[in-house]
């Protein structure tokens, strides 16, 4: 399970833009590069010398991981500076030029004055760059982990009953993932019900569920550090027409976008199938964030599916694609799944049932 | 429960450092400063005008949170860049010298050739200096927040099973936080068994608990956006002398350490406390992160209570006491309160029977 060859990638980033080091502070993409959770910075040369800072919490798991591997394993003492000994392992590898991928602005100032502006290089997108394709191995942790998103999916729809309260289903759902193996909940799952449901970012509250709201359920897990993405919006009791007509658009408006999801095609062209179905049926002012966006370690990475964004999907992607129509103070409906970018098209890793009352004979 | 009061303090901030505008970016910042969760920048300037910057998932929940209040709320739409309008925005109010709490590089970069080094000024210690001490309104939330940890903690003292699995413990501590009303985990519950309670980061996994096996469980809530945090460490089946030596250690290094804790004493001689008894008996190298920390809206909020951190601790400051001793790949101990400094001592907010066995007769 170790991720360590992908750290020749970080070396040939240097290589390529004639760095003598890169200096990886993001803990996804440390995690990327050496399969490691946790560390503070991590320190690679062209020639794939490696050095990872941990502090004291970190140090007996990054002996362990790191062992054998030739990575070396700096320890920062409780009252040592993270910056201190950055620069000091630097300076030890004479190095004069740094790639950095994220860094807070008085590190780089302070870095700055050692190797000037022109010394400095932001890496940060070639490293989103090596992620955005997933291989083999990362494709199947993302599977797992949509498979106990929809483990809490389905626990999750066979609660919309009057009474229970948005908390006790966040509850119910969050059991049911760790159960089934989740090891973080990527985001504070929500449950938003009536016109709470209007609220694309809704925090759960203990509010009861009453007949004719719509709830708005997106979850997702994590597994061996990839994570999962899904929405799905029920009703409680009878649906009203109106209800019905958002869920149909927003319904049309995922399954378009979905067809439109291969290899080569824009990420904006993607978002305007989804944005003309809900423009045309008169809701456009109402769709109010991007189709949808790429995952993986993180649960938003690169590329944003949405209006110009000129970049290309590709192999490998996986991403969300996430219409809703939010109508303000009356309720909303989301509808996401998580899929996999193919050559010809695409695969559904979140697949679970559609419609108002999934668990219903049509 | 507005906390719109509070933006006036952001307003003192800029005036005193004779700046023409603060740009807030830290979510917790934000929140502090205006109660709103949600939005992307907050624009405020000596003489009380202020802007917050929103996306479309925010814009509703801005508006209403906002009505009346005199902020402008001003919507970054889809396609728009968030740097763009922070640029208008300033230069609309005709600011030649800004503070900012954190901003990304590229944003510092830009934001640099506008208004030149000198006219950028980092106010993030100022923020910080502003949130140390709690008010009776913030006190309250996170008094709440810790009782509803002291619910998980029931449910996890009582599943202290050979059989169960982490991962199944942390779902039922999760399941009941979320009906006693936590609005959001504040970071990733752990339950750490056997040789994994010696890593004081361990992550969760579908391990079986087996008898002879420490666990340790860390776990906090959230309620009205503010936090609690606290760590028993429990017993499956019979304890060996070695753990219960290291539980007296860590359990008299905590109590010892909280006794010290007052209004005027500076954090270090705390943390000097519980470090004193930890290496007396032999275990200091073991204890490899420092006594605790504050929290407030974040679970790490200054001051840290660690070696060499000259400040000192104020009345309405709430910190955790976390000593921990960790013999790698062989078990550890760590014992967490969430305290509230007063004036002549402290008081425990996270009140739970300390104890490999809590809920045995002794």
């Amino acid at each position: 399970m170790s991720r360590l060859h992908r750290l020749g990638r970080a070396g040939e980033i240097a290589a390529r833009e004639g760095l003598d080091a890169l200096v990886i502070s993001r803990p996804s993409n440390i995690f990327y590069l050496t399969g490691f959770r946790g560390g503070s910075r991590l320190i690679s040369s062209p020639d794939g010398e490696a050095l990872i800072l941990v502090g004291g919490v970190d140090l007996v798991a990054a002996e362990e991981h790191f062992s054998g591997s030739g990575v070396q394993v700096v320890h920062i003492k409780l009252g040592e500076k993270l910056d201190d000994i950055t620069l000091k392992v630097l300076e030890d590898m004479e190095a004069s030029s740094v790639g950095y991928d994220e860094l807070p602005i008085g590190t780089y100032k302070r870095m700055g004055k050692r190797f000037g502006a022109e010394g400095l290089k932001d890496v940060s997108k070639h490293m989103w760059e090596l992620r955005k394709a997933k291989d083999t191995d990362e494709i199947a942790r993302i599977r797992r982990a949509c498979a106990i998103a929809v483990r809490g999916m389905e626990v999750a729809s066979e609660l919309m009953e009057p009474g229970m309260t948005e908390l006790e289903v966040v509850g119910e759902i969050e059991r049911e993932m760790r159960r089934a193996g989740s090891e973080r909940h990527p985001f504070n799952l929500i449950v938003a019900s009536g016109k709470n449901s209007a609220l694309p970012h809704a925090l759960s509250s203990d509010k009861a569920f009453k007949p004719g709201d719509l709830v708005v359920v997106d979850i997702g897990a994590t597994y061996e550090g990839y994570v999962s993405d899904m929405t799905r919006t029920f009703i409680v009791g009878e649906q009203e027409p109106w209800q019905e007509e958002l869920y149909d658009i927003v319904l049309r408006a995922q399954e378009e976008a979905r067809k439109a999801v291969r290899a080569g095609v824009k990420a904006s062209d993607v978002d305007a199938v989804a944005r003309r179905i809900v423009g045309n049926a008169g809701y456009g002012p109402y769709f109010v964030h991007g189709l949808g966006h790429g995952l993986g370690v993180e649960v938003h990475e690169p590329p944003r599916i949405g209006p110009g964004v000129e970049d290309l999907l590709g192999v490998g992607y996986t991403i969300t694609i996430e219409p809703g129509i939010y109508l303000p103070r009356k309720g909303g409906v989301r509808i996401e799944d998580t899929v996999l970018v193919l050559e010809e098209g695409h695969e559904v890793l979140t697949p679970f049932p559609y419609g108002l009352r999934p668990g219903e004979e049509p």
